[in-house]
Protein backbone atom coordinates (compact mmCIF):
# COMPACT_ATOMS: atom_id res chain seq x y z
CA UNK A 1 0.00 0.00 0.00
CA UNK A 2 2.46 2.33 0.78
CA UNK A 3 5.20 1.98 -1.85
CA UNK A 4 1.97 2.26 -4.17
CA UNK A 5 1.29 5.23 -2.58
CA UNK A 6 4.62 6.95 -2.74
CA UNK A 7 4.55 5.68 -6.36
CA UNK A 8 1.37 7.51 -7.18
CA UNK A 9 3.23 10.89 -5.79
CA UNK A 10 6.11 10.36 -8.15
CA UNK A 11 3.67 9.77 -11.23
CA UNK A 12 1.87 13.16 -10.55
CA UNK A 13 5.68 15.04 -9.90
CA UNK A 14 6.58 13.36 -13.38
CA UNK A 15 3.55 14.31 -15.20
CA UNK A 16 3.64 17.51 -13.99
CA UNK A 17 7.26 17.72 -15.31
CA UNK A 18 5.55 16.15 -18.51
CA UNK A 19 3.20 19.25 -18.50
CA UNK A 20 5.86 22.07 -18.02
CA UNK A 21 7.30 20.30 -21.02
CA UNK A 22 3.87 20.85 -23.14
CA UNK A 23 3.73 24.46 -21.75
CA UNK A 24 7.50 25.39 -22.88
CA UNK A 25 5.92 24.04 -26.60
CA UNK A 26 3.20 26.12 -26.47
CA UNK A 27 5.01 29.28 -25.45
CA UNK A 28 7.37 28.79 -28.11
CA UNK A 29 4.94 27.92 -30.94
CA UNK A 30 2.94 31.10 -29.56
CA UNK A 31 6.01 33.28 -29.78
CA UNK A 32 6.84 32.05 -33.20
CA UNK A 33 3.69 32.98 -34.45
CA UNK A 34 2.84 36.10 -33.10
CA UNK A 35 6.53 37.02 -34.52
CA UNK A 36 6.24 35.52 -38.23
CA UNK A 37 2.10 35.53 -38.51
CA UNK A 38 1.56 32.04 -38.98
CA UNK A 39 -1.69 31.69 -38.56
CA UNK A 40 -1.68 27.33 -38.21
CA UNK A 41 0.62 27.75 -35.32
CA UNK A 42 -1.60 29.90 -33.31
CA UNK A 43 -4.24 27.69 -34.23
CA UNK A 44 -2.43 24.64 -32.90
CA UNK A 45 -1.22 26.41 -29.58
CA UNK A 46 -5.28 27.65 -29.53
CA UNK A 47 -6.44 24.40 -29.73
CA UNK A 48 -3.74 22.31 -27.80
CA UNK A 49 -4.89 24.20 -24.50
CA UNK A 50 -7.56 21.73 -24.13
CA UNK A 51 -5.05 19.41 -23.50
CA UNK A 52 -3.44 20.95 -21.03
CA UNK A 53 -6.66 21.93 -19.48
CA UNK A 54 -7.37 18.02 -19.66
CA UNK A 55 -3.89 17.32 -18.14
CA UNK A 56 -5.13 19.88 -15.29
CA UNK A 57 -8.47 18.49 -14.52
CA UNK A 58 -7.00 14.67 -14.25
CA UNK A 59 -3.79 15.49 -12.01
CA UNK A 60 -6.00 17.89 -10.11
CA UNK A 61 -8.33 14.62 -9.31
CA UNK A 62 -5.46 12.17 -8.38
CA UNK A 63 -4.05 14.67 -6.00
CA UNK A 64 -7.69 14.86 -4.44
CA UNK A 65 -7.78 11.06 -4.31
CA UNK A 66 -4.85 10.71 -2.62
CA UNK A 67 -5.42 13.04 -0.37
CA UNK A 68 -8.61 11.76 0.50
CA UNK A 69 -7.57 7.73 0.57
CA UNK A 70 -4.26 8.64 2.69
CA UNK A 71 -3.51 10.95 5.30
CA UNK A 72 -0.12 12.33 3.81
CA UNK A 73 1.97 14.12 6.15
CA UNK A 74 4.98 16.24 6.85
CA UNK A 75 6.65 16.04 3.57
CA UNK A 76 4.22 14.23 1.18
CA UNK A 77 1.54 16.56 2.33
CA UNK A 78 3.66 19.29 1.30
CA UNK A 79 4.37 17.98 -1.92
CA UNK A 80 0.67 17.17 -2.69
CA UNK A 81 -0.59 20.45 -1.55
CA UNK A 82 2.23 22.22 -3.65
CA UNK A 83 0.94 20.28 -6.87
CA UNK A 84 -2.37 21.46 -6.96
CA UNK A 85 -1.05 24.50 -7.09
CA UNK A 86 2.12 24.46 -9.15
CA UNK A 87 -0.70 22.45 -11.61
CA UNK A 88 -2.87 25.72 -11.50
CA UNK A 89 0.13 27.89 -12.23
CA UNK A 90 0.63 24.96 -15.58
CA UNK A 91 -2.45 25.21 -16.58
CA UNK A 92 -2.48 29.59 -16.45
CA UNK A 93 0.67 29.77 -18.58
CA UNK A 94 -1.09 27.43 -21.02
CA UNK A 95 -4.17 29.83 -21.12
CA UNK A 96 -1.42 32.85 -21.33
CA UNK A 97 0.33 31.46 -24.03
CA UNK A 98 -3.08 31.20 -25.86
CA UNK A 99 -3.91 34.66 -25.06
CA UNK A 100 -0.34 35.69 -26.99
CA UNK A 101 -1.89 33.14 -30.05
CA UNK A 102 -5.14 34.75 -30.20
CA UNK A 103 -3.87 37.94 -30.83
CA UNK A 104 -1.25 36.48 -33.45
CA UNK A 105 -4.50 35.17 -35.20
CA UNK A 106 -6.57 38.53 -34.88
CA UNK A 107 -3.61 40.63 -36.79
CA UNK A 108 -3.05 37.62 -39.14
CA UNK A 109 -2.02 38.84 -42.06
CA UNK A 110 -0.37 41.49 -40.33
CA UNK A 111 2.48 40.75 -37.65
CA UNK A 112 0.98 42.07 -34.57
CA UNK A 113 4.56 43.69 -32.76
CA UNK A 114 5.89 46.63 -35.31
CA UNK A 115 9.18 45.84 -35.78
CA UNK A 116 10.67 48.57 -33.36
CA UNK A 117 9.75 46.11 -30.60
CA UNK A 118 10.72 42.96 -32.12
CA UNK A 119 13.81 42.32 -30.36
CA UNK A 120 12.09 43.06 -27.25
CA UNK A 121 9.33 40.27 -28.06
CA UNK A 122 12.16 38.05 -29.00
CA UNK A 123 13.66 38.65 -25.55
CA UNK A 124 10.61 37.84 -23.96
CA UNK A 125 9.61 34.72 -25.96
CA UNK A 126 13.19 33.49 -25.22
CA UNK A 127 13.20 34.39 -21.11
CA UNK A 128 9.41 32.51 -20.72
CA UNK A 129 10.11 29.36 -22.35
CA UNK A 130 13.35 29.12 -20.82
CA UNK A 131 11.80 29.91 -17.26
CA UNK A 132 9.42 27.39 -18.26
CA UNK A 133 12.15 24.58 -18.95
CA UNK A 134 13.78 25.77 -15.78
CA UNK A 135 10.85 25.54 -13.90
CA UNK A 136 10.50 21.87 -15.30
CA UNK A 137 14.18 21.22 -14.31
CA UNK A 138 13.25 22.35 -10.78
CA UNK A 139 10.63 20.20 -10.50
CA UNK A 140 12.49 16.80 -11.62
CA UNK A 141 15.40 17.83 -9.68
CA UNK A 142 13.86 19.17 -6.85
CA UNK A 143 16.84 21.45 -6.76
CA UNK A 144 16.48 25.14 -4.47
CA UNK A 145 19.53 26.73 -6.81
CA UNK A 146 17.65 26.33 -10.27
CA UNK A 147 14.49 27.64 -8.18
CA UNK A 148 16.62 30.40 -7.05
CA UNK A 149 17.43 30.75 -10.61
CA UNK A 150 14.25 31.44 -11.94
CA UNK A 151 13.96 34.82 -9.82
CA UNK A 152 16.77 36.49 -11.62
CA UNK A 153 15.06 35.57 -14.83
CA UNK A 154 11.68 36.98 -13.74
CA UNK A 155 13.45 40.54 -13.28
CA UNK A 156 14.52 40.66 -16.92
CA UNK A 157 11.52 40.00 -17.54
CA UNK A 158 10.13 43.09 -15.60
CA UNK A 159 13.30 45.04 -17.25
CA UNK A 160 12.28 44.16 -20.91
CA UNK A 161 8.46 44.81 -20.15
CA UNK A 162 9.46 48.51 -18.81
CA UNK A 163 11.67 49.26 -22.02
CA UNK A 164 8.43 48.43 -23.93
CA UNK A 165 6.89 50.99 -22.08
CA UNK A 166 9.36 53.54 -22.42
CA UNK A 167 9.01 52.91 -26.17
CA UNK A 168 5.82 53.28 -26.50
CA UNK A 169 5.45 56.78 -25.01
CA UNK A 170 8.28 58.01 -26.25
CA UNK A 171 8.76 60.07 -30.07
CA UNK A 172 9.56 57.17 -32.33
CA UNK A 173 6.29 55.55 -31.96
CA UNK A 174 4.60 55.83 -35.20
CA UNK A 175 2.11 52.79 -35.02
CA UNK A 176 -0.71 54.23 -33.38
CA UNK A 177 -3.40 53.19 -30.76
CA UNK A 178 -3.72 49.45 -31.61
CA UNK A 179 -0.26 48.02 -31.55
CA UNK A 180 -0.13 49.85 -28.81
CA UNK A 181 -2.87 48.12 -27.08
CA UNK A 182 -1.26 44.99 -28.11
CA UNK A 183 2.09 45.44 -26.63
CA UNK A 184 0.87 46.48 -23.58
CA UNK A 185 -1.42 43.15 -22.94
CA UNK A 186 1.15 41.32 -24.85
CA UNK A 187 3.69 42.39 -22.26
CA UNK A 188 1.46 41.56 -19.71
CA UNK A 189 0.61 37.80 -20.85
CA UNK A 190 4.84 37.69 -21.08
CA UNK A 191 5.00 38.87 -17.56
CA UNK A 192 2.60 36.70 -16.05
CA UNK A 193 3.98 33.70 -17.54
CA UNK A 194 7.21 34.45 -15.76
CA UNK A 195 5.05 34.98 -12.70
CA UNK A 196 3.92 31.57 -12.91
CA UNK A 197 6.98 30.26 -13.55
CA UNK A 198 8.67 32.01 -10.91
CA UNK A 199 5.62 30.47 -8.61
CA UNK A 200 6.90 26.68 -9.51
CA UNK A 201 10.31 27.58 -8.38
CA UNK A 202 8.61 29.43 -5.11
CA UNK A 203 6.80 26.02 -4.28
CA UNK A 204 9.50 23.58 -5.36
CA UNK A 205 11.41 25.05 -2.67
CA UNK A 206 8.64 24.94 0.09
CA UNK A 207 8.66 20.87 -0.74
CA UNK A 208 11.97 20.63 -0.24
CA UNK A 209 12.41 22.80 2.88
CA UNK A 210 9.25 23.36 3.87
CA UNK A 211 9.55 26.88 4.28
CA UNK A 212 8.03 29.85 1.32
CA UNK A 213 10.42 31.87 0.15
CA UNK A 214 9.05 35.56 0.27
CA UNK A 215 7.75 36.96 -2.79
CA UNK A 216 9.54 39.99 -4.69
CA UNK B 1 -11.88 16.63 18.69
CA UNK B 2 -14.51 16.09 15.47
CA UNK B 3 -16.46 18.97 16.91
CA UNK B 4 -13.76 21.16 17.55
CA UNK B 5 -12.19 19.75 13.32
CA UNK B 6 -15.77 20.84 12.08
CA UNK B 7 -15.59 24.62 14.26
CA UNK B 8 -11.94 24.70 12.27
CA UNK B 9 -13.72 24.45 9.07
CA UNK B 10 -16.59 26.51 9.76
CA UNK B 11 -14.24 29.30 10.93
CA UNK B 12 -12.16 29.21 7.83
CA UNK B 13 -15.00 29.50 5.82
CA UNK B 14 -16.11 32.66 7.49
CA UNK B 15 -12.55 33.86 7.74
CA UNK B 16 -12.68 34.07 3.90
CA UNK B 17 -16.30 35.79 4.00
CA UNK B 18 -14.35 38.00 5.70
CA UNK B 19 -11.63 38.31 3.41
CA UNK B 20 -14.20 39.05 0.32
CA UNK B 21 -15.20 41.81 2.35
CA UNK B 22 -12.32 43.00 2.69
CA UNK B 23 -11.51 42.61 -1.51
CA UNK B 24 -15.10 43.99 -2.16
CA UNK B 25 -13.86 47.59 -0.06
CA UNK B 26 -10.40 47.72 -2.60
CA UNK B 27 -12.47 47.17 -5.41
CA UNK B 28 -14.60 49.74 -4.46
CA UNK B 29 -11.86 51.81 -3.08
CA UNK B 30 -9.29 51.69 -5.89
CA UNK B 31 -12.24 52.46 -8.40
CA UNK B 32 -12.77 56.02 -6.90
CA UNK B 33 -9.18 56.38 -6.65
CA UNK B 34 -9.13 55.72 -10.41
CA UNK B 35 -12.09 57.48 -11.00
CA UNK B 36 -11.61 60.92 -8.87
CA UNK B 37 -7.79 60.70 -8.94
CA UNK B 38 -7.93 59.91 -4.90
CA UNK B 39 -4.03 59.64 -4.39
CA UNK B 40 -4.93 58.61 -0.52
CA UNK B 41 -7.56 56.22 -1.58
CA UNK B 42 -4.76 54.66 -3.98
CA UNK B 43 -2.23 54.47 -1.86
CA UNK B 44 -4.37 53.10 1.13
CA UNK B 45 -5.91 50.26 -1.38
CA UNK B 46 -1.95 49.48 -2.10
CA UNK B 47 -0.94 49.24 1.65
CA UNK B 48 -3.60 47.32 2.66
CA UNK B 49 -2.96 44.57 -0.02
CA UNK B 50 -0.45 43.59 2.66
CA UNK B 51 -3.34 42.94 5.30
CA UNK B 52 -5.14 40.78 2.42
CA UNK B 53 -1.84 38.73 1.36
CA UNK B 54 -0.79 37.89 5.84
CA UNK B 55 -4.82 36.69 5.59
CA UNK B 56 -3.95 34.47 2.79
CA UNK B 57 -0.92 32.81 4.49
CA UNK B 58 -2.19 32.48 7.50
CA UNK B 59 -5.74 30.67 5.96
CA UNK B 60 -3.54 28.45 3.46
CA UNK B 61 -1.43 27.27 6.73
CA UNK B 62 -4.69 26.27 9.12
CA UNK B 63 -6.30 24.53 5.85
CA UNK B 64 -2.54 22.63 5.89
CA UNK B 65 -2.69 21.93 9.33
CA UNK B 66 -6.39 20.33 9.36
CA UNK B 67 -5.41 18.42 6.16
CA UNK B 68 -2.64 17.14 7.86
CA UNK B 69 -3.76 16.29 11.34
CA UNK B 70 -6.94 15.02 10.72
CA UNK B 71 -7.81 12.86 7.44
CA UNK B 72 -10.96 14.55 6.18
CA UNK B 73 -12.88 12.78 3.65
CA UNK B 74 -15.59 13.56 0.82
CA UNK B 75 -17.34 17.03 1.92
CA UNK B 76 -14.65 18.02 4.24
CA UNK B 77 -11.68 17.30 1.71
CA UNK B 78 -13.66 19.09 -0.58
CA UNK B 79 -14.41 21.93 1.12
CA UNK B 80 -10.71 22.32 2.52
CA UNK B 81 -9.16 21.92 -1.32
CA UNK B 82 -11.70 24.33 -2.36
CA UNK B 83 -10.70 26.62 0.33
CA UNK B 84 -7.05 26.95 -0.76
CA UNK B 85 -8.48 27.96 -4.07
CA UNK B 86 -10.72 30.56 -3.14
CA UNK B 87 -7.86 31.82 -0.50
CA UNK B 88 -5.53 32.10 -3.79
CA UNK B 89 -8.07 33.41 -5.88
CA UNK B 90 -8.95 36.68 -3.13
CA UNK B 91 -5.36 37.29 -2.58
CA UNK B 92 -4.74 37.96 -6.36
CA UNK B 93 -8.46 40.09 -6.39
CA UNK B 94 -6.13 42.08 -4.32
CA UNK B 95 -3.64 42.20 -6.05
CA UNK B 96 -5.62 43.40 -9.20
CA UNK B 97 -7.71 46.20 -7.23
CA UNK B 98 -3.47 47.42 -6.05
CA UNK B 99 -3.13 47.28 -10.24
CA UNK B 100 -6.41 48.99 -10.35
CA UNK B 101 -4.75 51.93 -7.59
CA UNK B 102 -0.81 51.24 -9.08
CA UNK B 103 -2.42 53.20 -12.41
CA UNK B 104 -4.45 56.14 -10.34
CA UNK B 105 -1.74 56.50 -8.53
CA UNK B 106 1.18 56.96 -11.75
CA UNK B 107 -1.33 59.47 -13.60
CA UNK B 108 -2.32 61.59 -10.36
CA UNK B 109 -2.95 64.45 -10.35
CA UNK B 110 -4.67 63.31 -14.07
CA UNK B 111 -7.21 61.00 -14.27
CA UNK B 112 -6.36 57.99 -16.18
CA UNK B 113 -9.48 57.13 -16.93
CA UNK B 114 -10.70 59.77 -20.41
CA UNK B 115 -14.22 61.10 -20.36
CA UNK B 116 -15.68 59.20 -22.97
CA UNK B 117 -15.05 55.42 -21.20
CA UNK B 118 -16.13 57.06 -17.77
CA UNK B 119 -19.05 55.66 -17.58
CA UNK B 120 -17.99 52.20 -18.24
CA UNK B 121 -15.27 52.00 -15.84
CA UNK B 122 -18.16 53.09 -13.41
CA UNK B 123 -20.04 49.67 -15.12
CA UNK B 124 -16.73 47.62 -14.21
CA UNK B 125 -16.50 48.83 -11.33
CA UNK B 126 -19.57 48.10 -10.16
CA UNK B 127 -19.62 44.64 -11.53
CA UNK B 128 -16.57 43.59 -9.82
CA UNK B 129 -17.43 44.88 -6.51
CA UNK B 130 -20.81 43.08 -6.95
CA UNK B 131 -19.52 39.87 -8.28
CA UNK B 132 -17.05 39.96 -4.76
CA UNK B 133 -19.40 40.50 -2.76
CA UNK B 134 -21.78 37.69 -4.73
CA UNK B 135 -19.04 35.59 -4.05
CA UNK B 136 -18.97 36.03 -0.29
CA UNK B 137 -22.43 35.39 0.41
CA UNK B 138 -22.35 32.66 -1.87
CA UNK B 139 -19.39 31.46 0.20
CA UNK B 140 -21.91 32.04 3.14
CA UNK B 141 -24.62 30.48 2.01
CA UNK B 142 -23.19 27.81 0.06
CA UNK B 143 -26.32 28.59 -2.61
CA UNK B 144 -25.55 26.97 -5.60
CA UNK B 145 -28.35 29.45 -7.46
CA UNK B 146 -26.16 32.56 -6.18
CA UNK B 147 -22.81 31.23 -7.92
CA UNK B 148 -24.44 30.64 -11.07
CA UNK B 149 -25.78 34.27 -11.03
CA UNK B 150 -22.01 35.13 -10.83
CA UNK B 151 -21.32 33.81 -14.65
CA UNK B 152 -24.03 35.90 -15.86
CA UNK B 153 -22.34 39.21 -14.22
CA UNK B 154 -19.43 38.02 -16.14
CA UNK B 155 -20.39 37.83 -19.26
CA UNK B 156 -21.27 41.39 -18.55
CA UNK B 157 -18.26 42.26 -18.21
CA UNK B 158 -16.78 40.59 -21.14
CA UNK B 159 -19.29 43.12 -22.71
CA UNK B 160 -18.35 46.15 -21.33
CA UNK B 161 -14.36 45.41 -22.03
CA UNK B 162 -15.42 44.86 -26.29
CA UNK B 163 -17.16 48.18 -26.04
CA UNK B 164 -13.66 49.58 -25.30
CA UNK B 165 -11.64 47.89 -27.30
CA UNK B 166 -14.49 48.79 -29.72
CA UNK B 167 -13.96 53.10 -28.39
CA UNK B 168 -10.52 53.07 -28.36
CA UNK B 169 -9.96 51.89 -31.96
CA UNK B 170 -12.54 54.34 -33.59
CA UNK B 171 -12.56 57.58 -34.73
CA UNK B 172 -13.70 59.44 -31.92
CA UNK B 173 -10.34 58.48 -29.39
CA UNK B 174 -8.40 61.65 -29.14
CA UNK B 175 -7.21 60.31 -26.31
CA UNK B 176 -3.28 59.33 -27.85
CA UNK B 177 -1.26 56.19 -27.00
CA UNK B 178 -0.97 56.79 -23.36
CA UNK B 179 -4.55 56.65 -22.59
CA UNK B 180 -5.09 53.93 -24.45
CA UNK B 181 -2.95 51.69 -22.67
CA UNK B 182 -4.15 52.45 -19.10
CA UNK B 183 -7.20 51.64 -20.61
CA UNK B 184 -6.27 48.13 -22.09
CA UNK B 185 -4.39 47.36 -18.74
CA UNK B 186 -7.40 48.80 -16.28
CA UNK B 187 -9.98 46.58 -18.30
CA UNK B 188 -8.04 43.54 -18.08
CA UNK B 189 -7.49 43.91 -14.42
CA UNK B 190 -11.34 44.25 -13.59
CA UNK B 191 -12.05 41.37 -15.91
CA UNK B 192 -9.43 39.14 -14.14
CA UNK B 193 -11.27 40.30 -10.81
CA UNK B 194 -14.56 39.04 -12.47
CA UNK B 195 -13.08 35.79 -13.82
CA UNK B 196 -11.77 35.21 -10.20
CA UNK B 197 -14.74 35.65 -8.19
CA UNK B 198 -16.43 33.44 -11.42
CA UNK B 199 -13.99 30.70 -10.01
CA UNK B 200 -14.93 31.20 -6.35
CA UNK B 201 -18.82 30.79 -7.52
CA UNK B 202 -17.76 27.39 -9.60
CA UNK B 203 -15.46 26.72 -6.60
CA UNK B 204 -18.68 26.91 -3.95
CA UNK B 205 -20.84 24.39 -6.70
CA UNK B 206 -18.27 21.97 -6.58
CA UNK B 207 -18.44 22.04 -2.14
CA UNK B 208 -21.84 21.23 -2.48
CA UNK B 209 -22.37 18.85 -5.53
CA UNK B 210 -19.25 17.65 -5.93
CA UNK B 211 -18.98 18.36 -9.38
CA UNK B 212 -17.27 21.35 -11.04
CA UNK B 213 -19.15 23.20 -13.00
CA UNK B 214 -18.06 23.97 -16.42
CA UNK B 215 -15.66 26.64 -17.03
CA UNK B 216 -16.87 28.96 -20.30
Amino acid sequence: MRAAYHRHIEDILSDLVHMTQKVATAVRLSTTALLEAEIHLAEQVIGDDAELDRMYTEIEERVFTLLARQAPVAGELRTLVASLRIVTDLERMGDLAAHVAKIARLRYPEVAVPDLLRPSFVGMGEIAETMVIIAGETLHSRSVESAKELRARDEEMDDLRLSQFRVMLGDAWEYGVEAAIDVALLGRYYERIADHAASVGRLVIYVVTGEFPETE
